[in-house]
């Protein structure tokens, strides 16, 4: 008899562990996310910054599985999970299963402090990147229409709250679309004038890096227009800036790319977390005394070789899908389990148009060649061909014109006739 | 001293006005639209059917006008025209003009009963079309997951309101997509049990085609799936469906592509409209008594040589754009104006992908040959050059795989930690 298999999520982890299973004999396999599409979420800043469109970096998940005739998909959302039972449930129903993959990911963390979300978007889906693209592209919009000075310095400034990577290619983003991309569509602001602003709480950016790497990055954003503070923990956001400890940023926009948590399932599973939230699991995945329940990708805590934690990173999330899915076909086999053992891919990070920083395990450079690197490391993992010629060609395009030519700002509102509108619709909103 | 030139609009006749009139020297030109991208309206429907993306036809306005250093673009609203002073009041201040050109465009129109548009959205916009994308596939997604056979057959049931070319290829690409994109990535909905129905008031469909054109458009829909309901008036529609006089369709979607009107601001203006709003304009498309105030495009309404109106279609308003150009430039050289001339370029309308129907004058022809007819004319209208080559690009992938990969589920709510939500992000809303 088919062993049922429930994955819930489909991004890295999910999407990789179910390919594994796809086809197989023995199995059958449930997918669901809440979502219909899976994400390339290391490019979602590009959507952020107009380089790229949502469609350029997300495929619809039927279509990623629609070979596998024991894979069913379902749009959904999981509320609970009983162990005991062995069953979870989801808006759409019950399903039993006889063996359980969580890889739900994380969302972002505002440490206690969930009213700065509306000032201050982070960036973990499709709809954030669209946002966050509105608040930019409206902010320049609202300064070439001003005559007021102070107020036009306040829309032209950028604080990215985070350095880490996402914070340091949001920031490297902005500083070079305003340098570069913006500088001759407007006739009554310089973007040049444009400030920007990382806030890192630590001492220096990019942590996970090696130090000289951090101090290369610095330097290549400096030179697009981008000051880091370091040592410089935010203590209040609002929505004219943010506050911190005394001293003050007046900020139109304000990024989120600080802390994530993971999603909120693991803790009503009564199983031990780390403190931001990811289920600290054994060295085959899976919760202590479950092992019909894995746990995959950033919703995992997984301790590396050398006692440190794994980063919730995309290489790390597919390799653990992989593992997952093998795992289960070995107890189908009656194999032993093996623990898993990540194959450090190192990590690298962008800083504009073509700079970068590459870290695989003793190797470090940066520059031009870094940059290639992570291009061709980015397109290979696209997980559909089509994905890969096209977003090709877009990057090709942006390359050689600085074109950021996604820049549309749509309203979320799609009504004319609203009850909250009068007269003009279609009424400014940030 | 130079003529100060205000455009509010930047659809096909703003923005080829704009056009015109780019470089001139003896002309300042200041161009306000409420979004920042042109938008290529005739595509909107492939959007809303998941075949092209957002930015496909979507092209910022500053970007298309960047090269004429005589032309000021402003995002903004223009609340009142006052045409004794010649100026007018946006949500940034007033603007004193020598010359306006108002090209506002039209919305939607729903016969006195605004209430319809939550239940039935219409296409006018990429927020719009975004938003039918959304439902659309949530009906299938949440189809997949009902066991409730009555619901399910609710919910793979289509009405689109209307049956003039935006209805009819909003119909067709429905059709095409149950019975082939969509029919083998579901495993428990057949996508081919689809209902779609076309309700139109009128005693046939594409009343401003020639009857034998309507007759063959009504049997290529039926081969798709597409049931064609004519002398039907929706005399109401709700969250379950609609109401035809007596008889009654349960359908989850709705979607609206009857009536346009035109924007407000012409009401206000205390000129002479027809019954949609339209402002009746000169042979010179000015207003009776100010010679200096053009109405452009849909907003527009212009008596053709027969003396019927002319339509609402992307043609007209461009040719109107151009002569509105030319007639300023004419002015200032002091040329006597001559009438507006349509030079009829025909009309055209797809079902589904191969096949449309194209009248140009007392040509007419419909099958393979109208459809890439109608390909041809609409890329060599997409007015850059990016667009063209990407968008054919995307259509030649979407016609070879039947794709329809732009098919995302993007919601409108972007944050985590609303107020509304408790427990699970990204509850499902219709």
């Amino acid at each position: 008899m088919k062993k049922r298999v429930v994955i819930v999520g489909g991004g890295f982890a999910g999407l990789h562990a179910a390919r594994i299973l796809g086809n197989r004999s023995d199995v059958e396999v449930t997918l669901i996310d809440r979502k219909n599409y899976h994400l390339f979420q290391p490019l979602l800043y590009q959507v952020a910054m107009a380089a790229l469109s949502e469609g350029d970096i997300a495929a619809p998940l039927r279509n990623m599985l629609a070979g596998y005739e024991n894979i069913s998909v379902f749009k959904g959302l999981v509320r609970n999970v009983d162990m005991e039972a062995r069953t979870i449930d989801t808006d759409f129903g019950q399903i039993a299963y006889d063996y359980l993959v969580l890889a739900c990911g994380v969302q972002h963390h505002y440490f206690g402090n969930n009213d700065w979300e509306e000032f201050a978007p982070g960036l973990k889906n499709l709809a954030q990147a669209t946002e966050i693209r509105r608040r930019v592209m409206e902010a320049y919009e609202a300064a070439e229409r001003t005559n007021d000075l102070v107020e036009r310095k306040k829309l032209l400034t950028f604080v990215i709250v985070g350095g880490g990577p996402t914070g340091v290619e949001l920031a490297g983003s902005i500083g070079e679309m305003s340098r570069y991309t913006l500088s001759k569509i407007y006739r009554h602001i310089d973007p040049k004038l444009t400030r920007i602003f990382i806030v890192e709480a630590a001492d220096r950016i990019l942590g996970t890096f090696d130090p000289d790497l951090s101090s290369r990055a610095t330097r290549e954003l400096e030179k697009l227009g981008v000051q880091v503070w370091t040592s410089s923990a935010v203590s209040a956001v609002d929505v004219n800036g943010v506050q911190i400890g005394r001293e003050r940023i007046e900020a139109s926009t304000v990024l989120w790319a600080a802390g994530v948590q993971a999603q909120e399932i693991g803790r009503h599973m009564g199983v031990e977390t780390d403190r931001s939230g990811r289920i600290i699991v054994e060295s085959d995945l899976t919760i202590p005394g479950h092992p019909e329940v894995f746990i995959g990708g950033d919703q995992a805590c997984v301790t590396h070789q050398n006692g440190t934690p794994l980063p919730g990173m995309a290489p790390v999330a597919v390799q653990e899908g992989k593992y997952i899915g093998r795992t289960i076909l070995g107890d189908l086999k009656g194999r032993t389990r093996k623990p898993f053992r990540y194959f450090d891919k190192g990590q690298m990070a962008t800083i504009g148009r073509n700079k970068a920083i590459v870290q695989f395990r003793k190797l470090k450079f940066d520059g031009a060649a870094a940059w290639l690197t992570w291009i061709v490391v980015h397109i290979w993992y696209l997980t559909t061909f089509r994905h890969r010629v096209f977003v090709l060609m877009q990057w090709a395009w942006s390359y050689f014109t600085l074109a950021h030519g996604a820049r549309l700002i749509v309203n979320k509102e799609w009504r004319f006739y609203g009850s909250e509108r009068k007269g003009c619709p279609d009424a400014q909103d940030k």
